[in-house]
């Protein structure tokens, strides 16, 4: 028995999110469908964290238990020859029998891509905001720093998920401008369901003026979502970096910085 | 009666083309139904040109007559409420009643990117060519270098279409590097169906070493199809930019170098 690593690449659009619901594909099942077309056994895939429906990766990490004879380095190549278009494994290896995706994660980097200006991009309309209107970078990165650090996140999850805790680190929070797109960027010890999107329609808010430019902090004291801003959509969203003890999916995915 | 100026970005991916075809839908009549539906009237559009089925455009040009009162730049806007998100017209203005779309083109610009790597990208699935192997760059430039200038390119048309003439002028034909994509830049006074993916093509075997480094000058030479190199796929071609001689797309839209 082998357990293999695998870095997945997928554009969002078409699935409802990463883990198997009742309601559509999956990026998880279109996998491990795969997974056992090529070993001939049922497979249980399991990814580094969930992403929403919508919501996409550069380099989602995930990890299976196989006895198939195919190379560990090649079951990228395998699973692309049967995988659609918008699913692309990246990279494949043979991970330590103790490697689990989801509980060995130290930090995982995700970006939220907004795309200013009159009109939207023919070709961004599935990986980006469009936002057409007056936006104050100098209070949206002023906000963002307030988010950096241990805080109860508590305030910023989807009204109904119940955790064990809602306490968070987050060692980047950082708004970034590159000709008409903005991007936020945030590497956290974990997210909660919602918690970026959440972070960034509130700093949508701050930046347009419809809120105090303290919002974030007074949500972060007063724990109450209602002090948070609106959930941004999930199309800007992007998972773009996983990190592990020792393995790190920017060695092999680059993260482009523009 | 008013000529109004577009220009128009689309993503080809789900249309036959630019052009009005009896086997699918095309941007034209895309966009006419929705000038009609905000004119009330019929309109006929007139495009710089045609592109195939699934190439792009980042700044397509075309005109059209008529008596409504929507100002000249609100049609932008008024086109975009009720156009597909694949379909953005980037900007609009009042031209000179004996401007023309297509007759009064000075230069053109297209672009093919090629993504190299084991693995394509999921997001670059619609807007390149994926190529896993080793090519060649240094022959590549050499033999773009060789298509510049004025030449008859009747070697590197579709078999079957009927032109007046096929000489041309290539102001740049040129490749460039960046990261794991390759561009083909070529702007030139005009291309024939299938010019520049069948330069495309023919320099990819050149690249490959599966042709004689020499081959684009051949084929200009002989004139004959079968001396230049297979069609390229389409969804790495894109329009980048049109120039009229009072009226560049580039001054709207800017052709992002990388």
């Amino acid at each position: 028995m082998k357990r293999i690593r695998l870095i997945v690449q997928y554009d969002g659009t078409g699935y409802v999110g990463w883990q198997t619901q009742p309601n559509g594909v999956a990026v998880q099942a279109v996998l491990e469908k795969e997974i056992e077309k090529l070993s001939g056994k049922p497979a249980a895939l399991h990814g580094s964290g969930r992403t929403d429906s919508g919501v996409h990766a550069l380099a989602q990490v995930a990890h299976f238990d196989t006895e198939s004879r195919i190379p560990s380095d090649k079951w990228a190549f395998a699973l692309n020859a049967g995988l659609p278009p918008d699913i692309r494994v990246q990279f494949s290896d043979e991970a330590k029998p103790d490697f689990h995706a989801r509980y060995d994660v130290k930090q995982k980097h995700y970006r939220y891509t907004i795309e200013l200006g009159a009109h939207a991009s023919a070709f961004r309309r599935n990986t980006a905001l469009h936002y057409h209107g007056a936006l104050d970078l100098g209070r949206m990165e002023r906000a963002a720093s307030q988010a950096l650090g241990e805080h109860d996140f508590v305030a910023f999850k989807t009204a109904g998920t119940r955790l064990n805790s809602t306490v968070r680190t987050l060692y980047r929070s950082a708004w970034t401008r590159h000709g008409s797109l903005l991007y936020y960027d945030v590497a956290g010890s974990g997210f909660m369901y919602n918690m970026v999107r959440i972070l960034v329609g509130t700093m949508l808010e701050i930046g347009g003026g419809l809120c105090d430019e303290n919002a974030i902090e007074k949500a972060l004291e007063s724990g109450k979502r209602e002090d948070a801003g609106a959930t941004a959509p999930p199309q800007g969203l992007m998972l773009m970096r996983v990190q592990y003890p020792s393995f790190d999916t920017a060695d092999f995915v680059e993260v482009n910085e523009v």
